[in-house]
């Protein structure tokens, strides 16, 4: 099958204040294992892709112990490197809909920002594999990351394997002395399908949209000038949240060989507790189904189920099953037993 | 008094994710003791009416548990039986307005679906009792269960007892050979109780309703049509949840001699964790009323308000008082402190 | 700074149900310490006012364990007292939007019950401070807590402190065989700040507004009826939560030098789970402003905000920021992740 | 059956801090229900004696919630009283060979501690009643719970039933005004059947035993001077943790009718974590072969297995059966897997 | 490499009572994935081996998460037959040096006892394996299971595998109508390599040492006793735990090619609450040795250690290194931190 | 009072696994708060003297959550610099007396390692102190951090304080080029009180001592020759773990003005899950008693005393009282409860 995806990036160990505590009050943690990468490999791996994760992380139980969720999961793992010290972290507060979820950081030196040009074997990594996908958080976190990141995405291009990219913009990260335009545009340029939000548009390209047209109008808009910076794209999916009286609704639109597609699904969220791996579900679900060679209005509204229902889950990955998604496109949401 | 009531059904211990994980993260089991009769016990017992409960366990610490927290509740457990292997189990993921509650069951083998006929002295257990209850899932788990629940209803007819059924589709149950069409009607004819849901009625009986009718006529036209095949029913309640905007509403009505009544209650859930047990709780609340010789728009006020408190407690019982009841009724919901 | 506040009053242990269970189903109480006056004294403490807390408390580690607390948050703790043998306590039950918060008080004979008129060094104690604060529930204990409180507020008035009042009136307590009626309108004459409810005004000074006013009226016609009996009070504070459709929207109002102000903040509570403390934060933010000679609308809009903010947080006390309160102020309630 | 009991004394709530923890550090508290008399009722109704508890008790869900577990057990609930508006409390941090385990009380003022003379109708309660059983502690409390039981002491001896008494003494306890000698030596003086320690026999009747002899005769010469005080006392029972290298032996003994007999049974204690009910469970495990006429040898046997099972058993409630103690008794302490 | 090996036998979710609670008293299950032979392939495949595990699970997310976590831990899953209903289950709660551990089988009807001749392609299987091993377990369970067993040990024999067999005699399964003397020595006479006690012995071949040997004579007796129903046996293993003083050393042996060996470690055990698995570990360390060619001495010494330190870790999974293996047999129990 | 302590060091977050999992099973973290001189602080602190900890943390909530914790048990934080990105981190697992207890470090990058000469203005922080306190960790982590260790030694030598240096030798620290014996030394050479372990002496030092003395004559033999390395060397503790049968004895010595004296305190350590911290409690016990200028055999025995008690309590901190460490060297262990 030519359904074979290699996705890059740093793995973490997130440790989440338990019982909806603040960190200021937080008497234990729970450990989820995460990565934006690493949640697109699971629920790609669960709905049936083959993927393989490559990243770095050091030779020590609290790596070893993420690895095998991942193994459990279906996610090819045979190629991770083991080195450095440290595995990246981060910490994360409850939030709800009075208070934002909170994170700190604790990646800085992990085994992953340690990563040197020439330590992945890109040729034999990518060997067999059709698709290739990283996101902005793997350029982000050091100078030498993004240098490997880029090697794999040349690699990719020689072997003219599909390239994904999520444009995934964190602003507290970057602190190794290059802006994300400076970086960026050249990493992102060869990539066939991405998904990216008007934020990262503005901080990567200088991509500006009217405050006046509507969210439609503005992804269109949007779509229509990053043509130029990526030139090969064909598929860019964006996520949106739209305030609606006192809810949120979340949906989601695809443009695609030149079309603007909207998802049928607009769902009021109710006040979730887990907004984290919202948006790598919907990129799993976006890609999954363009591996799938689904009808764009099918790809969309696929790829915001995944995002729903992604939200009703703990911890940062989607385990969620085709049947699930299905139902939800077909029904919305409904609160019922399933016995 | 007039008040006491038995009821038949399968005991059940319930094992629940903790923390609101899913099945596939769970690390942890909040151990609830359940079953629609025994639920409804629970909450009658609580309302001062002098139940007992009938079932069939294995002598294990397991049942033996549950057992004790029966008889601290005020059920009585004097006639339950002691024997067979296995306690039926059954496990459960939290849904949320995203996603289902799932249920996965454990029951095959279980005490109560070995149950044969003779195997409870009736004459014995219903001596000095005013009314017999049971529901729909009693005759799904076994042939020989059933059999024994129509045993119960023959000796609670000779004793002239007022019988009360709760119709309670289970499609997952059922797999001992007969179609629920096969086994109900002629179960349920004797009732002068019931509490049913338009779904049940089509199954058992083929009772349809016009899709274009609203909810109030819909359900007094099953209940006119469900005349023919239960003779003696004075009482049928049903509970609703009507969709409004992003909200559900929650609702019901009864049917009793002949006249429909609806509540006046008609709360917008928030979203709630536990809809387990909402059925049991609607049913022991109109029961209450129904011995209380309480009016109709009592009953079904009563009734629902049990059904919507339930929604607020974790677990399978209604821990719930007659003051929270009546408080519902009379103010609705309000989110104070009760200091 | 002239920002020296000292506050009075018991200080508690709560056991809160864990895990969302009633009193009935408890299985783990969670800890967390509390005390009208103590919450306030932690959000001032941790927006940089000089706050010293006085109590009574027995010489035991569960009082130790939260007088480390409250120093922790920077409190002032070197004036409590310790002697007698108990620690106030009180239980609660989660409540929702559909059943209430429950508590069990017990706080009868505790070390601050059982203070006595000459205990406390009242000239020492409030040394160079320039706010003294106390609330109903001081003077609702016991007839001699009340009569300290009264030493406290007869002190503060000899240095030419600012005086600020709770009403706090909580039905339940008030045991002593004294009404609040006879006991709080001598208490509170000499306050120059107050935070006040309808209910308190009616049961305190029987002070009533016409049922067929606005919220925003009735406020000015109960503040206008309390001159008479508060003849020092510059600034009165009144939060309320005003049901909208489903929701309840929180908003509060002050009377600043016989003008009123409304919040700009109206705020459509999610389900809250933790209501208690939403008073005291809302009136240590008040306290806040007012110290720091801020704007009538500032003052309220941060009070407000305060208030809306405690209750997306486990426990009595409001630990949050002036970050996070200028950013509610300033852009409302988003639900995004701060990374 | 000549195997009634009831037993009175105080019922309380114990919070103990989760985790090991201490005080300082407790971020949980795991409630167990307790009481000597409550613990001993509890042990009794399990091992088949129809039991029942007189206590009083505030009308409150922490009370409720424990009077349902011990309905659960089968200790006999009816009359228990309703009044007051404090369940006694105690706090207690896990102590090991290193620590002591510690106590805090918080009893003071609870609905037993207020209980008055003529509040229990003794007459009515000890109806068809053949034992009865207090404790120390009972008349510990407050002056006028020790007059209670004074007056049910005396109803049992006008209706010759047997009467059994632990001496319990807790020195932090006895705080109304009265010495333990002034107190106990008349409450004791009626009872048949009796279980004490060395220091309660110094600090009630100023028994004392020369130090230079061994524990056996120290049992003898002290039992042997209890004659003079307690005349009609029947049967005696002690246990006792005997240094022996790094390990405590747990053994017992009883006097009875005159003869001493000592316990086979003599356990090298693992580092139990949980001491507390060791000697209630001691003296039901007395009580349970008196009534059932064993042998002496067998009797504190039986006794003894109590005490040494209760230690692997977290709370205050010996939950172990005829099977477990006989197994015990029959092969010691073995550490096997019973599948 | 020839380190392939196939292991058969049922999967079992076992439910383990949290915080050392008793079933009676039982708020929380802590779930382990287990089964015997499971249990050895996960220490094999960390240890390095390659092994394969066959059983049968239904298709539900409890049976996935134990098989997520089987792959996690490099163990062969590919091979897993889907069908039935119900997974195997087992409840536990935790003894100690007092109690024994007690365990509640819910185990009849699962996917496994439904097992039936031909399900599995045992030709395809086993293609390119070299070690086939099972235990008596998987021949208790049913009849059927039973049969299929002997499938998997007919199709080894055939394919020259080596066969090992863990004779793991659990006296409450068993229940199908055969006694383990009709069934197990049939299936355990191919046996080239199997681990033993000295009570399965009895009871599968009736097999006696004269009860005033050593226990290393016993062990050298039964050995060739059973020389005679296990023509191909070249190792045999088996464990001990020997009395001593107040504590019990564990140690081990095996008759390997006629000689026996005698395990250097003699550990005294400390107060150890996780007795389940130590077999297997024991059996799995004793393969592993064997598979690697090692000297006899050292394959004892492996076996015994994997035994002693599978007893310091929860749950039923050997979760250990080649490290700690080896460290264990070279310097005994230290207690240190390792930094 | 001359009892003002300063200690210098890293502040660390340890996360614990909960519930003595291990790392590959961990499904939470306890968290505590760490670092060998603040958990000497600690101690000291709750015993009376006064002490300041100076640190440097990164302006987050989880570095405050632990300096609320230190300035609750009392400890002076007010120097405590701000800075830096990364709390220095520790992960452990729980070892038993068959497995170590494992350490899994993540400090390198910390806001401390950071730590540059010139940042701490020490004649400030140091001004009105008579005690320095530092340890060997603090100048393993970076050569900055090792750097201003020498600042502080250098600062405190002008101010005539008394100097006091805990060896506490870390192999897996010391990853900044430069060996111990390169940088301890010269570091070590002006203290006046010191606690080593051979182990340490070693390794800074090349002392070695005869293997075939008694532990005793060992430690005289290292102390006579640590003399030329450390001139100013008043007094030398050290704390010993003595193997005596399966027991650990825990015992300890000091060297003071040239006289050996041994604790009369010899424990038998039952399996204690919580070794970690104990040195700095033998340290801090030794300071305080030296600080109140005890008899050299009370400093030992009550060092030795607060090293066996910190054992029976989690986390890092000695959380013990002068009551609890008199009554251990008066009486021993007992286990008693106390009431």
């Amino acid at each position: 099958m030519n359904n074979r995806l290699t996705a890059f990036g740093e793995f973490l160990l997130r440790l989440h204040c338990s019982d909806d505590k603040r960190f200021l009050q937080s008497t234990g943690f729970t450990p989820w294992y995460a990565g934006a990468e690493a949640n697109l490999c699971v629920l790609l791996a669960r709905l049936g892709i083959q993927t393989q994760y490559i990243t770095r992380v050091p030779e020590n139980d609290l790596a070893a112990a993420g690895i095998h969720q991942l193994k459990g999961h279906g996610v090819g793992t045979d190629h991770i490197l083991y080195g450095g010290h440290k595995l990246g972290l981060y910490f994360t507060e409850t939030g709800n809909f009075i208070r934002s979820t909170r994170v700190i950081y604790d990646r800085a030196g992990s085994a992953f920002t340690e990563l040197e040009p020439g330590m992945i074997n890109w040729d034999k990594v990518l060997e067999g594999q059709q698709y290739f996908h990283w996101t902005g958080v793997a350029a982000a976190v050091s100078a030498s990351a993004a240098e490997v990141c880029g090697e794999g995405i040349r690699a990719a291009q020689q072997k003219n394997m599909t390239i994904s990219a999520d444009f995934n913009y964190r602003a507290t990260l970057w602190q190794y002395g290059k802006s994300p335009a400076e970086v960026m545009p050249a990493l992102l340029q060869p990539s066939h399908v991405a998904v990216a939000d008007l934020d990262a548009l503005k901080v990567y390209f200088n991509i500006r949209t009217d405050e006046t047209l509507s969210w439609q109008d503005k992804f269109i808009s949007a779509c229509n000038q990053l043509k130029t910076y990526m030139p090969h794209l064909r598929t860019l999916g964006m996520s949106f949240r739209l305030p609606e009286g006192d809810n949120l609704l979340y949906t989601g639109a695809i443009m695609h060989n030149g079309q603007p597609y909207f998802s049928d699904l607009k769902v009021a969220m109710p006040p979730v507790k887990e907004p984290i791996g919202t948006g790598d579900a919907f990129t799993a679900g976006m890609l999954f189904e363009l591996i799938n060679q689904a009808s764009p209005q099918q790809i969309i509204n696929f790829a915001a189920a995944c995002g729903v229902l992604k939200q009703s889950i703990p911890g940062d990955w989607a385990l969620i099953s085709k049947e699930e998604i299905n139902a939800l496109i077909a029904g919305g949401i409904s609160g019922r037993v399933s016995r």
